[in-house]
């Protein structure tokens, strides 16, 4: 039997790194400017704590290009290395100095932000680089130290004269990679990964016009001066305290993070948590309206201020990704799939402890300011109604704040509702119905005859509502909602009531067989109904449980199979009570006919179901009777 | 200078390999499965070519759970591999065998279908498994070898007494890998990485029940027997010449593919090319309907018979991305970001050639069985719209395939559309003028008035349609389109005619004045018109030009910015040579208000644009005047 040892060869493995490390290889700037960032609180650190003699100042990170030696360059002014420490934490590949820290300064080191994980980030650079330079200084007494390596495993390292501490990163940069010595990649890509990033990184100067004195004379002209051009925020509104932040703070931050985005967010929630994760950031609530983009302007995902990606998906629950803003976590392992990241214990914490918050923050809101609350109502409904579908936590939540329109835009919580009209809506089988529309101008005429029993009807119209709806019918006892032209008002709540009929039971059967004789009787079911006088004569109804099995099939999941294909049915009810009802047994046949088709194409009328050469007809009939 | 070589030291490389080689561990039995491809198919070629004397056989891979000792054994039938060659490919990572192979065969195993890359893929075992053994015998006359390695980079080589050719690979399964031990989990992973490659693969048995022989007695009992499970198809429709291919064969493949898919599709393509670059695959066009579920069964991408992903987003151009089927090359470069992918050469002409071949297909379609193209153009037109939109390569070549179905469904091809209509429908500047609608019922009313002027009207309703409508006015010159109801149609085709007023002047002003104040004139901007006797006395419009770019600012892109909030504004179209025209000027003022308001109820009546309270009210007068 043999023992060894695997042994992973540089001259295979290189080769990968580069090609594979990262799928992207504009990542290589994020990693460097990590890197330099790492090195930067690394002496911030260790000043602080007493363990470095020096000044910390203010130091910052500089990225500058160099097109004539098609060279970029990071330049840093943070701990540097010594020789030795070059040595040990560039030759050896996956040796994450970062890593080293945090372990050694273990309890004072925790607040420091330090981002470094995995030590092949440096690497990175022969993504996109021919030769790579590293010329660097420690903050201790040592000599600098140059480094170059022109990608294959053999380097140099000499002495160098640099003088002030720090690091400088020279990638020269490889033929097939030159898109990155242009301005406006480089400008791009900080936006992109490092503009909210905690040391200050420098691209490129810009001028700056002074402020005149106040004595200046009238024609004084102001003086301009080259300053630093600044292209990040080092310390953006999430890592603040809440309680430092001011309305205008929040609006600021948004528009920072979204600079295309011209309409204010409704409200925000300010993310954070230390304990059992590690999480901060700020979530807005846009004002969704009618484009519904989410392609773009989503949550972004940051580790440590840097930038990592806006595909949340897992992270955030489904019904919150139409929201936007910024999540900040090293808690969240990235690099992993979806399925992974779904079955992840922290992960999965983060999302329940998202859904709580945005449950407290609208409870909050509806107790503090009821009025602000119901007017962004619309706006907000959809993601809400979709959460109390889509995740059983925040509906048991969402009970006490979700809002309930009647058609004249009054809003009502369910237990206001249900105080108010339980008693009266409630039939004789000890059913609530309440009563919804999902189009107050095309459902006016039955809307109207609900009211005029002194009924609510709700105005229940997002896309969603067909599940929400069904939703709330399974989770209360003994609540149905029923649409209010889903059958005529009387039927849809029944009471012990008596009835008059002014027809004979055989004049009622005359009356049905005429009428079904008369029309397309496939499509409408006569229904013959004694209702009061000033009822609507004909009138065309939908079954609750058919039309809604549609809708939810249409806006997917649920639904039986099937059913989107399944043709339109209506139920006419025709008032037998009605004078037309009786005129129409009265009248000779081909009168009859016209009488039946007239009230019929009213009725449709009034389902919106009257269209093409009917509706042309009908019109031209009625222009014809105004002469 | 101290001169070195960077050194990757397999202590830190290893913990990183197994945690981040693949995003997703499931990976893991996919890379050995392919491996053992590899090994078989290494076997055939060399026995093909006589380097090997052996039998190469019927030889299968086999997949086998042992609960007990949790482990999972892949075991093949392929070439093996002597003590020596172990060493040489296992223990040093990133070595890949399969490259080795492939450049030592350059020229006789191009078309051997074997697939690895990189080498690192058998590592992969070690994100799953705590302690991976190799048992593996040499097709050549030497002993077997075993080798096991517990996950630290140390090894044990020795001898072993395996006799039958091939390797098995035992994975001691991770505590918290353990799903990879149930029967289902394996059978899903097998299902979704492994269902067409191309080396049968048994997992487990299953009863087959035999034939009865002819000669059976009457109530002989058919004899059951044990049979390998074969959970793949090794040669699956794709990898074959279309010419040996059936319509059942086609329909046969899809439904492996997609055994969720209850409808046929309509038809599909067969793509296969080898310069310059190598792609094979079938592309369905589904019968899309109304439910769109891009999410569910799409376009999968394989390399070599091996699943990848079916995120195909930049390899197949966005308007086929509703299209289902497999892809499979070998030369799109995987792991890479989508806007590297996009960028890439490849990818790029890989593209292109899809696109043309679809296009060719539309063609080929048209000519062949024009019938059969008519019947499924309402479920594709959105997808060749799209791609007209998206795409100027495909643009340029449908305007051959591309149909224009009229309200009556006749269909056209532009050039037909062109002959037929353009001399009748070209205005007095010499535009040719397209007439479409988007709803044939609730344009009605103004269809019937364009067609009695001998007018063909197209139907174009599909939601790209605003964008498809743009794009063609664009590249067509003094072509304009206008939907029947953007004004009156002696407006939408302006020619020279005398015109005839049987109104003057003042009395008209009079007219429009009266009627102006009697109705929303914010809503409505009365238009006065000398029309003939039969044309509708009032008629609403509303403006090409705006209703389209309120149109395409909601299927999103394209539209003037803040279009969307733009209050509705119709024109309405009042013939000044009606007699009701005539008869509102000599009313008494009441009656003049109650004919103004009836008149124009029913022209919103054509529009659907009486709704809610004055619909309800429109209604009830009108079963009033029924009586």
């Amino acid at each position: 039997m043999t023992k060894g040892s695997i042994n992973v060869s540089v001259e295979n493995i290189f080769p990968l790194i580069k090609k594979f490390l990262y799928s992207d290889h504009e990542i290589f700037l994020r990693e460097l400017i990590s890197n330099a960032t790492d090195a930067t609180l690394k002496l911030k650190h260790l000043t602080n704590i007493g363990e470095a003699k020096v000044e910390y100042g203010n130091p910052k990170i500089e990225v500058k290009i160099n097109k004539e030696n098609n060279t970029l360059h990071i330049i840093d002014q943070g701990i540097g290395m010594t020789a030795e420490e070059v040595e040990k934490y560039i030759n050896q590949v996956a040796f994450s100095g970062a890593e080293e820290f945090l372990n050694k300064y273990q309890d004072s080191a925790k607040e420091s932000g330090i981002i470094g994980h995995f030590g092949l980030g440096f690497y990175s650079a022969f993504m996109v680089a021919d030769k790579v330079e590293i010329i660097t200084k420690s903050y201790k007494d040592e000599p600098a130290a140059k480094w170059t390596c022109d990608g294959s495993p053999e380097f140099t390292l000499e002495a160098h004269d640099k003088t002030e501490r720090g690091t400088e990163i020279i990638l020269h940069i490889s033929e097939d990679s030159r898109e990155f010595l242009e301005e406006f990649r480089i400008r791009e890509l900080l936006n992109k990964y490092n503009k909210f990033m905690p040391i200050p990184i420098k691209f490129g100067t810009k001028t700056e016009t002074l402020p005149l004195p106040e004595d200046a004379a009238e024609d004084a002209k102001p003086e301009t001066i080259e300053v630093d051009n600044i292209i990040n925020n080092p310390t953006p509104a999430w890592t603040k305290n809440p309680t430092e932040l001011t309305k205008e703070d929040y609006l600021n931050f948004y528009r920072e993070l979204y600079p295309t985005q011209f309409e204010e967010p409704l409200f925000w929630i300010h993310l954070n948590v230390d304990y059992p994760f590690n999480l901060t950031g700020i979530l807005f609530f846009p004002r969704l309206g009618n484009n519904i983009n989410i392609d773009k302007d989503k949550i972004q995902l940051y580790q440590n201020q840097v930038y990592v990606t806006d595909e949340v998906k897992g992270i955030v629950p489904d019904f919150l990704m139409l929201l936007r803003g910024v999540i900040d976590s090293p808690d969240i392992p990235l690099n992993v799939s979806r399925s992974y990241l779904q079955a992840d214990g922290a992960v999965k914490k983060i999302s329940q402890y998202i859904t709580r918050k945005v449950a407290d923050k609208m409870n909050s809101l509806l107790k503090e300011d009821r009025e602000e609350f119901e007017k962004k109502w619309n706006d907000i409904k959809v993601v809400l109604e979709y959460g109390v579908v889509s995740e059983e936590k925040f509906a048991e939540k969402a009970d006490k704040f979700m809002l309930f329109p009647n058609v004249d835009e009054t809003y009502f919580t369910w237990e206001e509702f249900n105080e108010k009209f339980k008693e009266i809506q409630t039939d004789k089988d000890g059913n609530f119905v309440v009563l919804y529309a999902t189009d107050k101008n095309q459902q006016d005429s039955y809307i109207q005859s609900a009211k005029e029993k002194g009924y609510e009807v709700l105005l229940l119209d997002s896309p969603i509502a067909p599940h929400f709806i069904q939703k709330l019918e399974y989770s209360k006892e003994k609540v149905t909602f029923a649409r209010v032209d889903a059958d005529h008002i009387n039927n849809l709540i029944k009471k012990d009531e008596p009835i008059v009929a002014r027809l004979s039971d055989e004049q009622k059967e005359t009356l049905k067989k005429e009428i079904s004789e008369t029309i397309d009787s496939k499509t409408y079911t006569v229904q013959l109904e004694d209702l009061s006088l000033t009822d609507a004569p004909f009138m065309i109804t939908q079954p609750e449980f058919m039309r809604r099995m549609k809708e939810m099939q249409q806006t997917g999941g649920g639904g039986m199979f099937g059913m989107g294909n399944f043709p339109e049915m209506y139920n006419l009810v025709v008032n037998a009570n009605s004078d037309l009802a009786n005129e129409i047994l009265n009248k000779p046949e081909e009168e009859k006919k016209v009488l039946i088709n007239q009230a019929l194409d009213l009725a449709k009328l009034s389902q919106n179901l009257l269209t093409g050469k009917e509706l042309t007809d009908f019109i031209k009939r009625s222009f014809e009777s105004l002469k």
